[in-house]
């Protein structure tokens, strides 16, 4: 922390600071300079709050130089953690595609859209039981009869089930069933629930809130790790930005800063991430090509038909492809790519 | 909704969008153009998504025409909502001033800043028992005993307690001590809240998430209306933008657009707003003088020793002579604004 | 500037440093952290640029402390700036209200809005005839012609003009016939046309370009100061946000922070700020409310056939009913707002 | 065009609206609803302006269903543009890199960096003679004595040179040296400097602006061809978000759209869209996989002392390690990517 003072502030209010800094337990080193008078800190852990400071007569600015984040960076941890979904590995070489409809929208719709992605090559099938939706009037999803299924796909297919948890009434249920447990955009600063994700064990995939910093989606992090669970799975989603062609921004360029600031993997969702099929492809790769992980890409046997999200989902002929290319690009990108070869009657 | 198909789109794809219209109980009209066939839609009561049908062939855009949100629009209830807390008006003629710290920090802190207020003139109190913070290793509030205080302060002098509840676990323990129940941005979007509040019938605070759409914004407030629970205030509290000299964007455009929009009562956080102590006598001025119903304002006896957002709360004597000059812009708005003057002592 | 360094860094990296400090001429004073070594610069006058350091090895961050701005800072000047536009002081405690159409759209309409609008107390005309478009081919207003009749104006009505200036090339003309010239967002950072307005001397409403932040808009001033034109009004017109219901997002934020940083003159444009004419009334006393200098709106005769802002535009009866609540609102703020009362037969 | 008006309008509101279309010479639609009266327009070859509408009594809304642009729009010409600049394409399937230092820092910097940049393969190098900054104090380029270094190199290497226009003062002699003119994204809405590049046949690069939507970014090309001059490359270079972590926020999804949207070519600056150089590679091979017909790359023989930009800019060793990746992640995009072979002896 660096507290920056009027050069000609009266000795008083530059003692007054530094007495401040004292009280905290800190080192106050006074910086004279030409336009104005500076105060490093030292001796603190953790980033400061520049509150701290800010309303001490005489002092224009306090910036912070520690990073706020811990548990969650690469100073602390150098090597890429690698989560463990059912013996699948996420965040290795490998890279981790999981694919599904955006919601669960009955039976037969779930189990034939997994054996479908199973046959393509899918380890992960994504499906949504509880659904967030902006109006009150939208589907919300299938909940407690979804789960059912997604349980019953999960052991019929052994596809590794990530689904949405949106509060800690039904996070025991759908912990149940989910072997990811995903954390929506909307719900990234939810910190309940955050707590409740932490306190178990479960990995956890943290989309990136709408309108989040880099800095507060690894901070959301920090609070599941803090809690004790280290199993968690980033992932970047696409911001709001002013553009309105697309449904929402996505960052690609929180890949390589994510990759230089934590150690936990990320994984990239194109189909939010642009909101219109016919870009979900090229984002794909791109995702992948700038250091992704992994990819989540909503895939539907009929789109059109589809209960929510629809226009963003690939039908599986299209997704396919994909997998084609991806298994193009991986070794370019130094990292495997293995389809499920299980075969499907075997499981049953 | 308006679906635009391409001009050269074949028969069977203009019959196919016309018969899912006609499946989902509503009736299409054929609009041929020089460049563009569009189709209208009627019959329907609420919004359609667009996505139901982006996915057809043919199709190039699907535009809606009717608002979403319903209990909460002006359409609706043309009059202006006034909420009643405690035998005094939100929404009405009269000015409402919450004024109080960021946070509860102690008996004697929040007592003394009661006292203070009330003798000032103020009706209701702020004060945060529970405080959602970006990092889980920052002051999170005393929660339980907090509310103690916030307790026995309603008891002894008779201010109406505005406080945050920020899981549907401390709801009840919440509601029990306070007269507003205030949902902070972040959870704007936390749906299983909007439901639990909405299905109790205390006054609800909700402010605009962070990077939530005015529409987005009026849909959260639909949630709650839906559950049964009208009494629903808004608050404007500064959007997030690219802007990095402020902590937040002050959106004073929301005030006269809710205004038009809607029927519920809207005020103004000008504390996070613009996050500065010595901007927010202005952006309180500019607040009332847009048209809001008042105003939400941080106040801290000694703001440099302020465990939260001390930076941006005013003393005592800063907020008084607001509160001076408020009585003098009151009339011109067409509003009242007149102080507590009940005596603190005869309460007790 | 703060220069942040690894800890562990090599002693040569970090003399390398000190001795690049040195040789820009300045000194460099080391303070050791627990967790970061940092190397406080002083003795340099201006802001230096982050990047002189951040490829340097071992190097974290560099953090600048100075602010870029020297002479539109109220450091380097502590009183307003009161610029006069042919005796009108503009940044005094008179409010300045500049009103007029978007365009010219003919030698009748901009006489009989002059006359009407100088009728009502107004001593500002503004009316484009250059318009920047975002659409070739949209109206771009009617150029040399429209010049000759805004002369004309001023000559008939001794309003003060308003008119934009788009491009060095035309600016002799436009500045023959303007009292204030004005520079779009668009051209806000068009850094030719500010050194060309800089190297005249007639006053320039620099308007705020729609991404840039506070201290970008005061750079752009700065352009202008250095090239020995001190008489820069500054204008806030709204930036560009997520929000989509709004054309842009009013930042009255700007005000209080302008204020504190700067000693040049602010206005708000409310009619660009919100966009809809039913928000005007609602923004431009919230502008006032917040401190600004003045106002410049867009009012015409009859919006619904003006050629371009129509939607934005007042009618006369309702600006002048503002005008009467501003007469009301100005003692408040300590402003005082004298109307226009030469009479215009009279001038003629 | 919908126009949108309330259900109970009264009937001569109706016909004005419908007049006010048959004036305009278009066709009007009644297209009765349960909640709201649309009218659709049909007839024009080109966008309305929704203001055209919003002001008459009982309209709602206007909402436009043909997109604005027409010459840029893949409607009008299906097949991508191949640009050719002095014999080598952009936008075919071969890939366009393009590389050099920010600026022109003297006669041996970029003679050295342009010979080191022809031997790793580049064909085009790039290189600012003009540089607009944010603050007038900052280093504005070499200016002509820039210009003659650069037609130098271009004499003695045959490296195609791109380099910046800043106004129309300079244009003719920029556009004696240089091969392609770059637009910058702070004058991507200098109409003038946009009309006057549209009269002249030298290719341009057309910087996205840093608030500017894709829609605006292509009306701007649309000034540009509208002028005759059809050869216009499109860059995006990122967009300003609320993300403080990078200099701006690359927006990929960018490349998709303008593919589905134009017939341009679009190539990417990963450079100023992450603005750190060891995010530089990522984002590259990220362009590249999402689509781009190329790359426009800073890179420096010495970062840390280049004079501008030196923190984001490659040095060429690592530029040639991206070289060497872009080789194999081609042919995955059905792409080509043929060095410079020439040799530099050979062509002074």
């Amino acid at each position: 922390m660096l507290v920056v003072m009027k050069l000609d502030a009266p000795r008083a209010d530059v003692e007054r600071v530094k007495e401040k800094i004292k009280k905290l337990g800190y080192t106050p080193h006074e910086i004279p300079g030409q336009e104005r008078l500076a105060i490093g800190i030292t001796g603190n852990r953790e980033k400061l709050e520049p509150e701290l400071f800010l309303n001490f007569p005489g002092v224009l600015d306090a910036i912070p130089v520690t990073k706020p984040f811990k548990l969650v960076s690469r100073d602390f941890k150098p090597d890429n953690s690698v989560i463990t979904v059912n013996g699948e590995p996420v965040g290795d070489r490998e890279l981790t595609i999981i694919a599904g409809p955006c919601s669960v929208e009955g039976r037969q719709q779930i189990m034939d859209i997994a054996f479908t992605l199973k046959e393509i090559g899918v380890k992960f099938l994504r499906g949504g039981a509880y659904k967030p939706r902006t109006s009150p009037y939208s589907f919300q999803g299938y909940k407690t009869e979804a789960l059912v299924y997604l349980k019953e796909v999960r052991d019929v297919t052994g596809l590794r089930i990530v689904t949405e948890v949106k509060d800690t009434e039904t996070l025991p249920m759908v912990a149940e069933c989910a072997d990811v447990l995903q954390v929506g955009a909307r719900n990234m600063q939810n910190y309940s629930l955050l707590e409740a994700v932490g306190a178990q064990r479960k990995p956890v995939l943290l989309k990136r809130g709408m309108a989040a910093t880099i800095e507060e989606w690894l901070m959301a992090a920090e609070y599941i790790l803090n809690g004790g669970n280290y199993n968690v799975i980033l992932c970047e989603r696409g911001i709001r930005t002013f553009e309105p062609s697309t449904r929402n921004t996505l960052d690609l360029n929180a890949v390589p800063i994510i990759k230089k600031l934590s150690h936990l993997p990320i994984i990239v969702d194109p189909s939010h991430g642009i909101g219109v099929w016919d870009g979900v492809v090229a984002m794909s790769l791109a995702a992948i090509a700038a250091g992704a992980d992994g990819l989540i890409i909503e895939v539907h046997q009929d789109p059109a038909m589809a209960l929510s999200d629809g226009y963003q989902s690939l039908k599986p002929s299209k997704f396919k492809l994909l997998l084609d290319k991806l298994e193009q690009l991986a070794p370019i990108m130094n990292r495997t790519f293995t389809r499920n070869t299980v075969n499907a009657e075997i499981v049953q």
